[in-house]
This record gives structure tokens, C-alpha cells and sequence, in this order.
């Protein structure tokens, strides 16, 4: 059951099809490829995952996006299989998927981008897939309800879907924009998430739409963690379609444009934390008056990452002494414990070296009773903040894990 | 139930006396002060945490320490208690309890070095403590069961106390070291452990003691974790008596008492995993082919800290993607994915980028049923290699942690 989970509704979005089906890559028979098709024109941006051992269709997406400089027409995605620790033959396999889908599109093979999520290490089922790409283009429909399908259709252990739409004005024309995400585990996305796209109908060139997406990551995909392992699959994409309103950012409406973009990724973005892996709270760590972004970042991931913080917000334990413990083993330099405060919520905890005075047991125990927390830390070293956003750890985060086979 | 500890038996050191008693701190009755009361011109080292909220007590110990150039008298120990967020308070408090201490050996306070373990955020029971204090040093007794008694002393969630010894011959002297160790949670040292004592009869200069102590501990407590949850009060102590043979590093004897002191700090280190809270396998981490030590101590503890690894463990799942992703996720400059093998045990499961060809599910389910496992990591980068080891992640470690107050 995600944490208070409560997305905004989703529409199409003009100039982008979508299709799914059911080709028996996830045993138990649910959709498991999804296909979006854009409209000529489009441009597309990208970030990836860090990791060293990134999955073959991570190399082959990179490489055909660079190569068409974001002139992308599909994007295929499977999910049960990440294709990823399969050698030469997994890349060779996601490429021979890209020149299925260009056929059948009449389109580029490098106007391709594919997309793998779930078990690492096995081979791809590959004629089982080439066998339902034609169906998959045929298919490809502009609607709510196939947009709403293809996010059921990346889910791997998410509980549900993930989708959302945000709608601007801009002059006399109304922009879409319309984003899903997918993720619950192994997840400390590193410049990208697990899975997530996002589609704008808006007319936006190519450095624009990539200037526009690392502004959002920064805030979103990349503030959240999970178990802080970074998966090899991640990939988080904008595509805007051009078939409406042009946007730059010379443009006055452009701030609205990128508000909204970073207000639906955050969303997005958090989404995946309420629904992770066994959360029964959702967690904002709230960083305040750094020297740097960066010293914030680090403080919110060493209490977000901690296992003994996570555990004893599971058991809504007002755990002073163990957020104190990960504020410290960052080692920052020149901070003063004597000049940090932390805050519960409302409740101020720490403050001078000590507990806060007016702070009790009962209090502690009060304030988390609730199920979405913030921890609200002040270092007192500088004016940056910066929040990351995390689950608890449950019983049920080590059965899942435990039990599937990443 | 600690996974296949077994340590070699204890004995006294010639110039170290123990005493334990209970005071009431910890809440079950147990022993809860120990003391150690060291021959005058003992040389005292140690290492301490680097955690920015460390507590008072490793506050006083290292300025003690330092004032007195190592010629240390005494080592007081509380456990149930953490003096840590106690502010200016906690430091007084435990200047205080070493001045009792003092006063009842007849030595300098600053011959004296605080310790504490426990709940964090707390203040001490000052009075309480310092009543115990004369009746503690009046029971300081040579022996063997003073010192088991006093491993049994500093336990907090430990399910068994950790001492173990070493003896030696430096030409026709015998040469004691017996040491103990106490953690089983909030345990990635970082240049220190929870706490560990390690005492020696040998007469050593201060600026060897120190020497010593750091290799030693280099590549024992230093390449351990159970949560990658640095403590505030880990503390890591040789102390040489003196009454023995002496020894410098120039002596051709030095690389047989460095040898000693390694092997029993590593015992006692490895000690801590297999008593770690929950822990259901002892997990060696070797990475080998490294282009330098910390390269393949980062690659290390990505494997030993990810809880995805973890709960693989705990599941017994040959997770090999898991490891990939961990591996991966450290973005070594220059590591190439194809370059790398990872054997579990004595199986090869992954060689050339993808599953290793004699790899079965079989045989990564068989080689996982046993409780000690060796993950080896080849990166095929140099010739440098760094062993680390860690727990699994299991219900029981949940459990203990929702429900101890740190």
C-alpha cells in the first residue's frame, strides 16, 4: 500500500501513441511491453544511470539519442528482464528490437530508444519480443487510457501505477504535460531514475529540452533514495512532441514551462519513495542553511541512507540520538554540533549540543504517529538547503527482497 | 546466535587488573561499569571515532591521552548509556567520574580515559556512577575471569562477550596479548570500533604503541560494517603494561608482535560481524586486482553495505545482478565491466560481461546454503587487494532495531 499516495489525473498528450501487450516475459501474464510513439518532429532528452555495469539497452538508447540528436520517433520498453550483465549478445538483442520497431515505423533504427527494467543477468526472451513489435506499432493509440496502460506496463515491484499530468497556459495555447514513473527498490538514482517519461506537446529544441530536464532531475529523481543502491537500468526521459505551443527559454512563459515540468518530476519522483519497497512512512529530509548544496545533499542521504534511522521510523521511534549519529558521519568540516538544530515535524528535538528542553518521550512518540514525517535539520554554516525524500525500513522491505530476484 | 564464532581462549596480562559492577544504568541488572587499572609506566594508544557528534566521554579520552603522551593509568567503561548529545554537560560529567577515579588510584585525572556505550541523548546518572566508582577500584583484580567479566561489562546488544588472546615467545620471554570487543550495530568504524581493548604485557615506546595499534587496525575494525552506521563513541585501545620483554620496531621480534596484535584484532573485529545484530551469515568481501587499496575498499563496502546484497544474503540467493549493481554503482574511473569475475565461494558466477558459462541457478543455490561466504571480486585493474566483511540483513535485524532505543 503506497504512502499517502494521491497523483493528479493523467491525459494524452498530443503527438504521443502508446501501446502494450503481454508477451510472457513477467510470468505471471501482466503487460510487460510498452511502446510509445512520437510524432515526427519530436525532440527528445535524456539522463542515465552512473552505474559502471549499465544494462545493454542503457549503451544502445545513449548512443542512438547522441546520434540523432534528440530526434527520437519510439521508445520501447520490457519490463521482467533488465537485459543488463547479458555481455555483447544484450546489446546486439536490444539493437535487433530497435531495427523491429524502425520497420514497422518506417523510421531510423537509431530513431529507437529501448528500455529494459527487472531480473539482471539473464538473456532477453528475443524472438518472443520480435514477434510482438508489429503488433505493439499497429496498436500504438493517442489516449488517456493507453498512456495510463503503458504506466501499469513498466511496473516491476511498484504496487501501482505511477502517472500524472500537469496543463499550463502559455499565450492562447494550453501545454501538456504528462509523466510516469516506475521504481520501488534499488533505487539511488545517480543524474536518473529507475524509469520515467515524461511528454510535453510543447515545441522545444533540443538543448532546451535537455536544459529543462537536468534542471528537474536535480530536484526530483535525483533527491530520492530507497536503499541507496542505484540500479543499472535508470533512464528518465523528456520528449516533447512539438505539436503545440513553441517554448525557449528567451521566451516570458518559460519559468511557468519549467515550474511545471519540476513540479510533476517531483511528484513523480516521490511517488516512487511512497510506493517503495515495504514503506509504511514517506520521509522528507529537509536540509537548511548549508554552506553548500552539496553539504546538504550529503547530510539528507546519510540520514535518508541509515538503516538504524529508517528502522526506528518504522517503528515511529523518535530516534534522536540516531539522526545525530548520521548528521555526524558525514564529517563535515567546520560544523558545530553545538549550533545544529533538528526538528520532528513541528517539534523541535536538538538544540544547543542537547536535546531540546521542552522536548519529552511523549512528544517524540505524538509527532510520529504520522505517516508522512520531516526531519528538518539546520547546520547553521550558510544560507543552501536542499531536501531528499525516503521510505522507511520494514519487515516487509526484507521479505520482498528476500523473496525476488532482482 | 553468533554465526560460527569461535575464538581462542583468554588469558590475564601481567599489569592489568579488571573489576566490573552492576550500577543500574543498563535496566536488566547487569554488569554495567568496568575498569581497567594498568601497572604504572603503561603506554596507552588509541583511535576514536571520527563522527562530528562524538561523545563526551571520547572527547575527555582524547584529550587525556594526548596530555599524557600515553602514560595512562585507568579506563573507565559504562555501558547503557552513550553520554553523546549530552552538550557541555556530558563532558563535565565524565571529566568528573575520572577525577573518582583518580582519587581512589591516587593519580592524575588526566591518567584516567572515560568510555560510554548505550542510549544517545541521554544524561548520565552522575551520582549513581560516581558512588560505584571507589567500591569498582578497590575490586581491580590480575585475572583472568576479572577480564571476561569486564567483556561481559561493556555488552549492549551483543548476544556474547568477545575476548580473545595471543601469546607469543620474543626470545625467552612469552609475550601476552589478550583483547576484547563489544558492537553488533551502528558499526562502520571509521579509523576506530565501537570499543575494543586490547592489552599487552610487552614494554613499547608511545610512538610504537601508536604504530602498532593503527596497522592493526587498518585492516580489522577499519574493513568491517554491520549498517555503515559510524558510532559516536567508538573507541579502539592498545595499552602495553610493560612488564614484559621489550620491544621497538627495530628488533627482529617487531613483525612477530605486529603479527600477533593483527591476527587477534582481526578475530575480534570479525568478532563484531558474526555477533551482529541479526546476522544469520558471515559475508567476506575480497577484492583483488585493484589499482589501489581504497579503489578495492570502496568496491568493498558498496558489496557489504547494500541492502539489496544483504537481504540476498539473508534470502541465501546467489543474486549475482545484485552484486553487478553494486559493483557498478561505485563508478570506478577505468573499470571495465568485461575485465571483472566474481566468484561466490569456490563457484565462478560472472566472466566476459555476463553469467559465467558454467554457471547454473543450481549451483549458486548450493554454494549459498553455507552460513560464512566468501564473495570474490576481481577488477582486473593492478595488484592491490583489501578484505571486507558484513552481515546479512534479516527479519531479526528489523526487529532488534525497531525496539532498542540507541
Amino acid at each position: 500500500m503506497p504512502v499517502n499516495l494521491r497523483l493528479p489525473e493523467a491525459v494524452s498528450v498530443p503527438g504521443v501513441k502508446a501501446s502494450t501487450c503481454a508477451a510472457g516475459i513477467k510470468s505471471n501474464g501482466t503487460d510487460d511491453m510498452v511502446l510509445f510513439a512520437l510524432e515526427p518532429g519530436s525532440v527528445t532528452a535524456g539522463v542515465f544511470t552512473q552505474n559502471t555495469f549499465c544494462a545493454a539497452p542503457v549503451t544502445v538508447a545513449k548512443q542512438h539519442l547522441s546520434s540523432q540528436h534528440g530526434q527520437i520517433r519510439a521508445l520501447l520498453i520490457n519490463s521482467g528482464n533488465a537485459n543488463a550483465g547479458t555481455g555483447h549478445d544484450g546489446v546486439t538483442v536490444a539493437t535487433e528490437h530497435c531495427a523491429a520497431v524502425a520497420n514497422a515505423l518506417g523510421c531510423d533504427v537509431e530513431a529507437v530508444l529501448p528500455y529494459s527494467t527487472g531480473v539482471i543477468g539473464e538473456p532477453l526472451p528475443n524472438q518472443l519480443m520480435k514477434d510482438h513489435i508489429p503488433q505493439l506499432v499497429a496498436a500504438a493509440t493517442e489516449s488517456t487510457a493507453a498512456l495510463q496502460q503503458a504506466a501499469r506496463g513498466i511496473m516491476t515491484t511498484d504496487t501501482v501505477a505511477k502517472i500524472s499530468s500537469k496543463q499550463i497556459t502559455i499565450g492562447d495555447q494550453q501545454v501538456t504535460l504528462t509523466g510516469m514513473s516506475k521504481g520501488a527498490g534499488m533505487i539511488e538514482p545517480n543524474m536518473a531514475t529507475m524509469l520515467a517519461y515524461v511528454f510535453t506537446d510543447a515545441a522545444i529544441a533540443e538543448k532546451d529540452v535537455n536544459t529543462a530536464l537536468k534542471t528537474a532531475v536535480d530536484q526530483s529523481f535525483n533527491a530520492i533514495t530507497v536503499d541507496s543502491d542505484t540500479s543499472t537500468n535508470d533512464a528518465c526521459m523528456l520528449c516533447a512532441t512539438g505539436v503545440g505551443a513553441t517554448l525557449a527559454p528567451s521566451s516570458e512563459h518559460w519559468p511557468v514551462f519549467q515550474q511545471a515540468l519540476n513540479e510533476l518530476m517531483l511528484l513523480l519522483a516521490q511517488a516512487i519513495i511512497r510506493d517503495a519497497e515495504g514503506a509504511t512512512k514517506f520521509i522528507t529530509v529537509s536540509v537548511e542553511e548549508g554552506a553548500s548544496q552539496a553539504d546538504c545533499r550529503k547530510v539528507g542521504y546519510a540520514i535518508a541512507n541509515s538503516p538504524l534511522v529508517k528502522t526506528a521510523m518504522f517503528a515511529s521511534d523518535a530516534n534522536v540520538g540516531r539522526l545525530l549519529m548520521a548528521i555526524g558521519k558525514v564529517g563535515l568540516p567546520g560544523l558545530d554540533p553545538y549550533q545544529v538544530t533538528v526538528n520532528i515535524n513541528d517539534l523541535p528535538v536538538f538544540d544547543g549540543g542537547q536535546l531540546h528542553p521542552d522536548y519529552t518521550e511523549a512528544r517524540g512518540s505524538e509527532v510520529m504517529q504520522a505517516t508522512d514525517i520531516t526531519v528538518s535539520v539546520n547546520l547553521g554554516m550558510g544560507n543552501e538547503r536542499m531536501s531528499v525524500y525516503t521510505s522507511d525500513l520494514s519487515h516487509d522491505y526484507v521479505t520482498i527482497n528476500a523473496e525476488y530476484r532482482t
